[in-house]
This record gives C-alpha cells, structure tokens and sequence, in this order.
C-alpha cells in the first residue's frame, strides 16, 4: 500500500523534522517576503492540488499568458535591453545614447530633467538649478532633433518617461520623425503618459485629475489612429514600489490605474480591442527573488482575466500584460556601491524569469550620483550575461511548476485581486487616491518595512549589517552647469528667428480645442511644428485646466 | 468535455505557436544546455508525468535527499560562507583570514602554494618561483601555527584544499589545535584528500594510484577514529569540470571515484556506516543556470541511491551528500573583469538554489591574479545579498516542482547513471583512468565547447561578444618574492633548533609503517609533532611508493 501525500508529510514532520526543530530551532520564528507575505518551510504539490494546468497555466502565447505573452518568447526575441538615460543637454545624451547603441543596447530610453517633467522651459524661474538634472532638459522640438540625431527613428524603439506633458513629447517625437522621413505609423516605442501614479508616488503632475484623465486618453486615442505601433501608455507600479509599497500592492494599484484608463476609454466611446493591445505597463523588480517571480506570472495572469471577464476583450492581444521592468532603484545603497551590481544581477534575472519585455537595469552608483559610463555598461552587460550566457532565455517560463512559485503566484493573484475589488468599492482608482487609500496603503507598507530594518529583523548588506568605514566616492557624473545657460540662449534664439506669428495662432487653436472637448494632439503637433515651446504649451493648456496643488501644498 | 493536456498542447501548436514559428523563426535551430543537453521550448505537466512526489523527490533531510540534506536548510543555518584563501606567508594569510572573519565569512578556506600540494619544502629546488605563489607556503607545523594564530580551531570550520599530503596537512592542523588545547574529536573542517581526481584534472599528485589511494583511506580510516566531526575527504568534481568536463559528467566521475573510495574503505574492513556520513563532495557551479541547480539535484538523489542500494548503507547519514560550491573560475572572464560580479552572483545562486553547504564566490579579478581584498569582499558580500536580502533561503528548494527542472535533474541523474555504469564496467574509476578513458571524455566535452565558442554559436560578454578596448588592469595583488627568502631562513632555523635525532626517529618509524600495511597516520602526527618537515615527510614516502609519472611525461 502506498502512502499518500499527507501521510507521507505527517511522518516526516514527526520523525525527521521534528527532533531536529527541537535541537536547533530556526533562525527566525517566521519567514516572510520583504511585501510581508509569509513564506512556509517547505511546498509541495500539496500546495497546487487546487491549480488546474489548462485554466491557471497554460500555454505561452495564450490565455491566462501566464507563461509569457508570445508562444516563443526569448526563444524568438530576446527582450529589449533599455536603458534608461538621460542627463544634460540634448548633445550630450546623444553622445549617451550612441554609446548603448554601439555597446549592444537594443532600444532607448529617455530621463528628462524636472522642468521638462512639469512642462517649464529652462528659463522660467521654476525650472532653477534643476535644467538637466535628472534627465535631459527638452524645450522645444529643435532640442528633440538633437537629442536623436544620427539614430534612425524608424529602425529603434524608444521609451519616454514623461506624463503631464506627454501629449507634448510625443508630438516633438513624432515632427523629429517625419523630418526624418519615417512614417509615424511604423513609429515604435512607448510614453509613460500614466498620470494617475504621479497624484499617488511620484508628483509630476501639472493639472487636476479630470483635464489630466482627458490628455492621456486623448493619447490613447490619437495612438489607436495614428501610431498604431506605439504604446500609447506604460501603465506603472514601479514608482508605487520605490515609494514603499508591496509586491501585491504595486500589482494592485497599477492594475487598478489600468482600469480607470480602459474606462475612460471607452467613455470616449473607444472599443476595447481598439486601443488595449496598444497599453503597456512598466514594473519594479526587487530584491525578493521567488516574489518577483511570481509577481509578474500574477499580474500577467490576472490582466488577462480583467480584460477578459470584465471588459469583454476579444482580441488576445487585448488581454496581454506586456511589460517593461526596471530593477529596483530603492534596494541600491550608497554603502559599498560595488554590491549594487550583485543586487541587479539578482533582480535582472528575476525579470527575465518572470518573463519581461524590456528591461533597464540600474547602474551601482544610481544610488549616488549620475550613472558613470562604465557603471552603466556593467549594468548592460548584466542583461546580456543572463540573456547570452546563463541559459534561461533557452526555455520558456522554466519555473512553471514550482510548488512555491505557483502558490505565490496564486496567492498575489488572489491579493492583488481583493484590492481591486475593495477600490471597485470606493467608486475606482481616481476616487481612491482622492480620498488618499492607496497613499495611506503605500505609506503604511514602507512604514513596516522601515520599521522591520530598524529592528534588524531585515538585514541589508552594508546598511544594517557588514556595514564597514567608506572611502568617498569617486568618479561621479556632474551636470554641467553650463547647461542651463545654453538652453535659455537656445530660447532665445529659436523666439527671435521662428514665425512669431504662426505660433501665436497654434497656441490660440490648442486653447480653443482644449475648451472644447476634441482630441488635444492634432493642436498639440501643430504648435510643435510651428516651433511654440513645451513651456508654452503646457502654460496654454494651464490657463485652461488649471493646476492640481497636493492636498497641503500651497 | 474538458480538453486534454496532449490536445490542448497539439491545439497550441497548430493555431498559436505554428503561425508565429512561420513569420519569426527562433534565434537558433536548436538550444541547448552549456554541456550540450537538449533543452526544450516549453516544459508542461507532461514532462513529469513518471516523476513520483514520494519517491523521486520526497521531504528535505530524507531520502532521497533531493530536496536537500537537513530538514530545516537554511532556515536552520545558512549555509557555510567560505572564501578560499592562501597567498605569500602563513602571516599574510592569516592577516587575510582574520579580515575575512571580520567581514562575516563563516568557516576558513586553506589555498596552499604548489611546493606544499606536492610535498616539497619551500627551499627545495623543485619550489624555485613557486614558493607562496598560488596559496600559503606551509613547510612545518610552525607555519601551520602561525597560519592559524588568534583563531580558535575549537569553534572554526576549515577546509583545506590538500591532496596527496593531506595526511600530512591534516596531521599538522590536529597538532596545531592540540597546542591550542582543543581537543580533536571536536575538530570541523575537510581535507581534500581526492586524489583521483589528480591525476585526471588537477595534477598535483605524488605517488602511484596503490600507495595514493592507500594513503586516502589511512585518512578516511583515521577519521572515522579520532576525528568524527572531521569531513575525511572532499571529493571534487570542480576541477573536472574546470579542465571542461560536462554537467553530467562532473556528476558521473565524481560519484565514480567516491565509489571508489568507498570500495577502498570497506576493503580495509570498515563498516560503510562508519565512515560514509564523513564523505563530502565538491562541486563547480558554472553559468547555466537551471542546468547548475538540477546538477545539484540529481547529485543528491543518485548519491543516495548508490548509497543505499549499491552499498546497503543503513544510516540516512551515510546517504546525504553534502557538497561544497566554487563558482566556475573557468567561466570569469579576464576582459571586463567587472562583469565578473553578475557571473559569480548568478552562479552563487544557483549554487544556493541548489542546497549547497558551503560556498566559495569567486573574486572578480581571480581570472587576472590574486584577488585583491576589495574584490574578495564583493564576493562575500554576494552570498550574504543572497542570505539575507533575496529571500531564497526562506523556503526549502524553492524551485522543486518546475516542470523543466525536475526533467533536467531527472536527465542529468540518468545520464550520470549511463557513465557510472561504464566505469563499473571498465572496472571502476581507477581502471578508466589509467586507460585514459575519463581524461578523454572530458577533453572532448572541452574541445567541443571551445568550438562553440570560435563558431560564435556560444556568446561570452567581452571575450566574443561586445569586446572592447580595455584598459590594463590596476591595483592587482602581486606575492612578495621576499616569501621565499624568508620561508628559506625559517626551515633553516628549525632544521638548527629542533631535536634532530627525534626528526630522525620519526622518520624512520614512518618508512617501516610504509613499508607494512598499517594506517599511515599516526606516524605522520608523529613526525610532525617531531618539527619534521612537510618535503622531509613526503620524501621518505617517496622512497617507499616511488613518484607518479604521467604518460607522456619524463
């Protein structure tokens, strides 16, 4: 007679484990993710008794995509390695994206500076001492020709980290390719243009939630139309999880965004499988390896059911969750910078296993300053030693099966979902980071997480364990800060020789358009092309909606 | 009518996969493992259809042993952090150790220089430009005392990389610790004491197979005596497949020569449940990730079925194999040494992944000289990122189920199985080796890789794939050739100070018990305890066993 399952585990805890648990208890009474998910000593297929291959699982390629989003995956393509980059003028982020290039980098990936985020050019007061700070400073589209100069807009794929302004950015993207010569319908790449994490972790907002809600589907719209190859949104946890929030939550709350976007879509009387092929999502990957893991089958799978189920999409490329993912920047420390590249590595291989479409790994010395050319080609070659030499990309999803990773999988899944089902309950993600729940969640998760390091009950190398003396860094990048008196003299130049005139009229038509209810980036390309500034076209667009100011900001 | 898992498969095939192979073609015709096995594209349910929870896997610290050795792992106790260290004099390198404790490494790592791993002096004439190079110069206990000075033998674990004198080695360290007045029952660590594995791949033998493997099983014997905490043997695969042997044969030829040393030990009439549990092993951990994880695996579960039913070990003990880990120096890259950091932190993950006891993480520059202590720290610092920070040792074999990597461990074991096989049939490994069989076969496996690698059809960052001007290294640690003048002085003051007719005595009383057939061991503590040297030692052995020449060699 064979023994069963349980038996068999019954046995063993009596006979084996138990004596030695006696002896020598455990290090910790319980072990749990760094999201605070508890994690049992030992999985087996006990734990996936209740999951059914063909409904939970599947096939690459198909529904639920648990297993990735193309039947061939890596086998086929391998992901876009994707630095993200950016720093000064437009001249020298070039001569950065060049190098990626040149060193094997296979899409870009633009920063842009503060100002630019928040739609000042460089010469208003705001934008003092922040011009090309953290990312490229961009006024106008004759500052985006530069930045792409001598890169075949056609034959790369480009990310645009920008929000409030992104209608803006995308027009200047698209008036530099057709300069070029390039069809925007072939055009490939990606704007964040995700407004509603930024009321939530990351604060570059510029107008109140509606006329904001308004630009991004204008986006999505204009995208569906014109740029049918373009992502027309990057629909991001990524932030939520720097600013402390967990693995279930960042799956939460950015589905949840993605929600409120599908529906204000189809407000606009879009039909779903019209624009949801074309959203994209963009997430952390930490420093916990099984639930990271696990976290991109989750959200792969339960998108998939979303769409599915709630909205009726037809089309299976409505359903898929594709995603870019960005190692955690807030796991790096400024102690022993070296040790940021194990940490990357680490969660470089977590993404590629959780089956990523693009991937920008972080440079060790992000934590410090400006990443340094060769911290950032170390970062690269990150990504190009898991995709060339560690074998995973041979094989498609290898840890399907594990007993713990299908159960962690299972169990986000089911998390991630009753937070939805609870921001359903509020009236939706816009209602819910009004009334401030999705904030006050993030906060009280960093707020444990904090507290478990300063108790050391969480030991992180260098900072609360094996901390040791430091010598000063060395070596770091500086912007130049020559770089915002460039940028005011370009200004200037570019207000004395365009066609005043004609910008006057382009400005004039987007205020019109934008106190009517019509699609925003018809006007918003034009006045690109008639050379009006990112400054101006934001500051139109403000006289008309207004700006949001953060409950307590004055 | 729900669909089979076979049918939804062959549905997939046909309407999802099938379209997208016809437009896009994977990137390779075939994939494989770094060792040449056959990986497929997608691993289902199907995969493991035959494997039996209970048999094939089973409960950690049971057998089979898959899921690993104890019934806690590492949430009982991490593994051993054990950095393989040795350069110049035993005062550098105890310098090194106590830096290394100092930085959190849990157990002593023993690098010997060439003239100590085969049994000359440091002023013999063989030892000319040798003496302190790759490891510490250790020609009498004296060293051996200052080697260890300022830490406790009694609470220390520590390895030593020593082979053909390891009785002589090891007979040094228990007198070391009795002047320190522990007691030798008590005693943790291993000598290597694998001498089989020397004359296929490593090179630093002494005497002949007979007397060699005579003096191996003095030691296992002694062991099982007098030092029963004692690891009596390390039985390596690493260098075999450092010299470019496949994953399975690592597996195969290191369980050949372990049955080899057990045949040995019961010849000498000891009971295989007296010594078998002292038995330890050795592996590499290269850059395939799954590959390397199910490599541990299958090491497990196979050694224990030999175990018991090859030799009808009764004690689970007897069953369980403990190994250590060194990430593959073979697969470090002089170009780019940085790049380094990812491949060792990929391998110690796998290593991890894979229930390894103990680990050694390679420096970054270990590919250009001796490692520097900055880099030796980021080496350390990647297993305690993997401890403590990734969450991987929060949960036994967290990747047991996976559909691909129960297969792979599943074909590695019956792989290793087919080899074993063979050699018993050659008549065991000895036999194979003299034929030359094993050196052969993995001379193949090398030259077949090598020409992957020329073909380009294997990518290796920075040595075939995105090179790039390099600049010459800096900073790289060089051994003083003031070690040599002043090991020469030393030998010369003991050779003056010491009791010379007791030296002398105890050499003789070692030629007549090599002359006979008693354990070796007592003899050599003798001796040892007398201040004879290590060469004087292994020279009257020499006198008795003759010297090893390779064919081939003069």
């Amino acid at each position: 007679m064979t023994e069963g399952l349980g038996e068999a585990r019954k046995r063993w805890e009596d006979t084996v484990l138990g004596p030695v648990l006696k002896r020598y208890p455990e290090r910790q009474p319980e072990f749990t993710t760094i999201s605070g998910l508890p994690l049992e000593r030992l999985y087996t297929p006990e734990h996936v008794r209740d999951l059914d291959y063909l409904r939970d699982t599947g096939f690459p390629g198909e529904y639920p995509f648990t297993r990735g989003v193309q039947p061939t995956m890596y086998r086929g393509r391998l992901w876009t390695m994707r630095q993200y980059a950016g720093f000064g003028s437009a001249v020298e982020t070039n001569r950065r994206f060049h190098y990626l290039l040149e060193q094997g980098q296979t899409g870009l990936s633009v920063a842009f500076d503060l100002p630019t985020q928040v739609g000042y050019d460089s010469d208003h007061p705001m934008a003092e001492g922040e011009v090309g700070r953290v990312g490229v400073a961009i006024d106008s589209v004759e500052d985006m020709e530069i930045l792409f100069r001598g890169i075949p807009l056609g034959r790369v794929s480009t990310s645009m980290t920008i929000n409030a302004p992104a209608a803006v950015l995308l027009a200047m993207y698209q008036a530099v390719a057709e300069e070029q010569g390039v069809d925007p319908a072939s055009l490939q790449g990606t704007v964040q243009n995700d407004i509603l994490k930024e009321y939530v972790a990351r604060g570059t907002y510029i107008f109140p939630p509606g006329p904001s809600l308004r630009l991004v589907t204008d986006v999505i719209e204009y995208c569906s139309q014109r740029l049918p190859e373009w992502n027309s949104i990057s629909i991001s946890g990524y932030h939520m999880r720097e600013a402390g929030c967990t693995a279930v939550q960042e799956v939460a709350f950015t589905l949840a965004n993605a929600i409120c976007y599908v529906e204000a879509a189809r407000e606009r009387g879009l039909e779903v499988d019209a624009f949801a092929r074309r959203l994209s999502f963009f997430f952390n990957c930490h420093i916990d390896f099984l639930e990271e893991i696990a976290k991109f089958r989750a959200a792969r799978r339960l998108w998939a059911r979303i769409m599915k189920e709630r909205f009726g999409a037809r089309d299976p490329r409505s359903m898929m969750l594709r995603f870019h993912t960005q190692t955690a920047g807030c796991s790096l420390t400024a102690q022993q910078p070296e040790n940021n590249v194990v940490r990357v590595a680490l969660q470089a291989l977590a993404a590629v296993l959780g089956g990523t479409q693009s991937l920008h790994t972080n440079s060790m010395d992000e934590a410090l300053a400006l990443p340094s050319e060769k911290a950032v080609r170390i970062a690269l070659r990150t990504q190009q030693i898991i995709a060339y030499e560690s074998g995973v990309a041979s094989t498609i999803d290898p840890l399907a099966g594990s007993y713990c990773l299908e159960s962690l999988t299972r169990r986000i899944e089911e998390e991630a979902e009753a937070y939805i089902r609870k921001i359903d309950d509020m009236g939706g993600s816009v209602r819910a980071i009004e009334r401030g729940y999705i904030q006050k969640e993030i906060h009280e998760a960093a707020y444990r997480y904090q507290m478990e390091v300063e108790r050391k009950e969480r030991l992180v190398v260098g900072v609360n364990a094996f901390e040791e003396a430091e010598e000063p860094p060395t070596g770091l990048l500086e912007v130049d800060p020559a770089v915002a008196e460039q940028q005011r003299a370009a200004l200037e130049r570019l207000r004395a020789e365009r066609d005043g005139d004609a910008c006057r009229r382009a400005l004039e038509d987007l205020e019109r358009a934008a106190q009517g209810t019509g699609n925003l980036v018809p006007p918003i390309l034009e006045a690109v092309r008639a050379r009006c500034t990112l400054g101006e076209i934001c500051d139109t667009l403000r006289g008309v909606f207004g700006e949001y100011r953060a409950p307590g900001e004055m």
